[in-house]
């Protein structure tokens, strides 16, 4: 396979979510070295999960490195050229997948260990804190702009940041920051990638003692990052961000 | 409307206070996430959002992205031109208003799910550990000295640092610093909006069970940084920083 | 001695291990400061410990600062140049062992304070979290690949980064995610020299209260990371990355 | 007063003791808002402790910034110019006992609200974990041998690292990995001035219910960094790092 924008994201993303559902895994599944290790890990995981994705998404041929389908949306709705999505989107699903099975391989002897069948899907997919489809809508969605909006001020070229490389470090404490601050509600999907895909593998990997996918749930993270990437696209585009 | 100053330290200021009060909801309401995971994370939170009220403040039009009135205040006793005054500050203000109510919504389901008045008002303004006006006055005013000194080092321009773009870390950096050593007594306002605009919040919102916004206390967190503002916007002056 | 690249990869190999090893003392040891804090200490101290082992490497005449055999091996397998790992992965095994012996003397008091043998051996080699050859094998090979795709996306010239001296820090960062987020199985060795070494040094110094060095695990973290390395290795030959 | 470096390190100094010791006095002083908030806390704000004391001193007159008497003692053994040790080191440790006045002032309300005497010196100055004169001074040697060599890893000019203004953000990283990883049994002062400053003030300040200042142990934390600074400044001398 050449190097191109599509395995960018596709290898991208499956390291974003190796990573991030990596450091899950390690704090809820039980008997790992980092066991109920809390929030801070959680955040601080994925903040890195992120920086990573990016770095490796570029060197496999996306300059872009999206590894989200809502930033994906919010650029095309920003500039007006949708021609992305048809290739991004598929990559970035496939990635999220792939990245869930490496999950299941390097936590192997674990998931006999842990007894709940919550925390596995939780390794997975985001699950909200309370019930309630309004509020984590709302929670997902004000989540995704404040993503947007963030790596619209990170990237601007005025401020030199990607030109020097640490563009990829910056997004990573901007989505440890909207973990830190607004991941308490509903988990911080902030993309649709990232909880469907693995919603998937979870469905369908041999899991010992696992519960249902809920998918019941799946609708809210991937409805709430779209309309919080349309909206902070439509932001970008009035504010030429 | 436009790109201006104005939208800039409004909007950065909303994006502050969405990401600093949202880490606060995130620790002290029930049933987050992140509930009781802790100082480090209050601080990490804090500090990412200032970092991110900045990119975001810069790229909707303010330069300056000061996103505090303690630093116009500040900048205006070292350069002896306070005409930045009568638009930053109510911009500053109705910004850090809006985050509030952009965190009331984002932690909707938690407000009735935590009995504590106290703690709700807590996501919003800072209360003292020990109540003690002398005292709590001495730490708002030294926390303001420190982070006025801090920007000035940070933003020397013999260093280089704004040139790259990384400021907005480092400035992030400067508060983190503040809350782990300095915030131990008051909560760190060091910022009468961030303070005052999110109070007024508080006492507005249809907040479930919610308790006194404990007026007597407001003063301090305005009063404390001025003081700490005049007196490091003269050391600056002096000393031409 | 003169400044070489052997003497480099001794002399960051050593520091590398002396802080690594030494937050796993600070963290398992009885009556330290830093008793029992936690895998986000663990995990931090190693990721400095990395950043920091990279700037001594480089100034005592390793540009590389490979720091580890499979850093070594991955890079002689991407490049088909295997002339250095003759004198890096002796001096990176040496490195490693001199480490483990100043971490021994840096915490003197404690070896008596603390009882369990297994705490004892912890500070210098990795265990398993549950003891299961076929899955410790596949995460410490996952642990390394994604070491070794993420250097790559760090050092690709065209960000840049390298150039502007943070490498050191963006690979500390990498190693702190790969902690976070995959040590949670076998403690991510990741390096046959970090196990190694320090595993030689803990059967020889004279520990009071030691217990076994635990050979029957050795092999994992160094065919693991060798795996990886190869497998990495590959991957960036074939991509050019 | 005019700049001079006589004042950067005594302003810088400063402002290291009032972040330094602040951050241990939120730690461990009772009803503080950071109240047993473990060593991540710690470590994290002497890092930043260091960092924002260093861009102070910078804009205060010294360039060096080396608030710190061992920095100054191994930048002298490396160059052979011990000239600005008459200078440097009164102005570091009167910036020491300043910084302290100001925690003692800073929390002010809280020292009456801590019964443990220990807890109160512990905010002024280090004490050893276990007792143990020879361990302790090997202690603080290595971690300031560690300090000095890391310094120079950090400032070498080849890397570029100083000239884009990152390096106070990087020595501030090195102090975080010395505090995680050699922390753990001494309490790293790995500078004379940050512990003897400070216990001047423990004994000259009306702390309510204060008890004795440890002399005894004070030589440990000043002998111990000034044998690191000599071995260091050898090092340097001799590797022309």
């Amino acid at each position: 396979m050449q190097l191109s924008p599509f395995l960018g994201e596709l290898v991208g993303t499956m390291i974003l979510i190796l990573l991030g559902d990596g450091v899950v895994a390690n704090v809820v599944l039980k008997k790992t070295k980092g066991e109920s290790s809390g929030w801070i890990v959680i955040t601080t995981g994925w903040a890195f999960a992120v920086t990573l994705g990016i770095f490796v998404a570029k060197v496999f041929g996306s300059i872009d490195a999206h590894l989200n389908p809502a930033v994906t949306v919010a650029f095309a709705v920003a500039t007006g050229d949708f021609s992305k999505m048809a290739s991004y989107i598929p990559a970035q699903l496939i990635g999220a997948f792939l990245g869930a099975v490496l999950v299941w391989l390097q936590y192997l002897p674990h998931w006999a260990a842990t007894p709940d069948p919550g925390a596995k899907l939780a390794v997975f997919s985001t699950d909200p804190a309370i019930r309630h489809p309004t509020g984590n809508l709302i929670s997902e969605t004000i989540g995704t702009i404040a993503l947007i909006i963030g790596i619209a001020g990170i990237s601007a070229k005025a401020l030199g940041t990607i030109a020097i490389g640490l563009g990829p470090y910056l997004v990573g404490v901007l989505v440890w920051s909207i973990g830190l601050s607004l991941g308490g509600t509903t988990g911080y999907a902030i993309n649709p990638a990232r909880d469907l895909g693995p919603r998937i593998a979870h469905a369908i990997l041999p899991i010992p003692g696992k519960g249902s996918s809920d998918w019941g749930y799946a609708w809210v993270p991937i409805v709430g990052p779209i309309i919080g990437a349309v909206l902070g696209g439509l932001l970008i585009r009035w504010y030429a961000l």
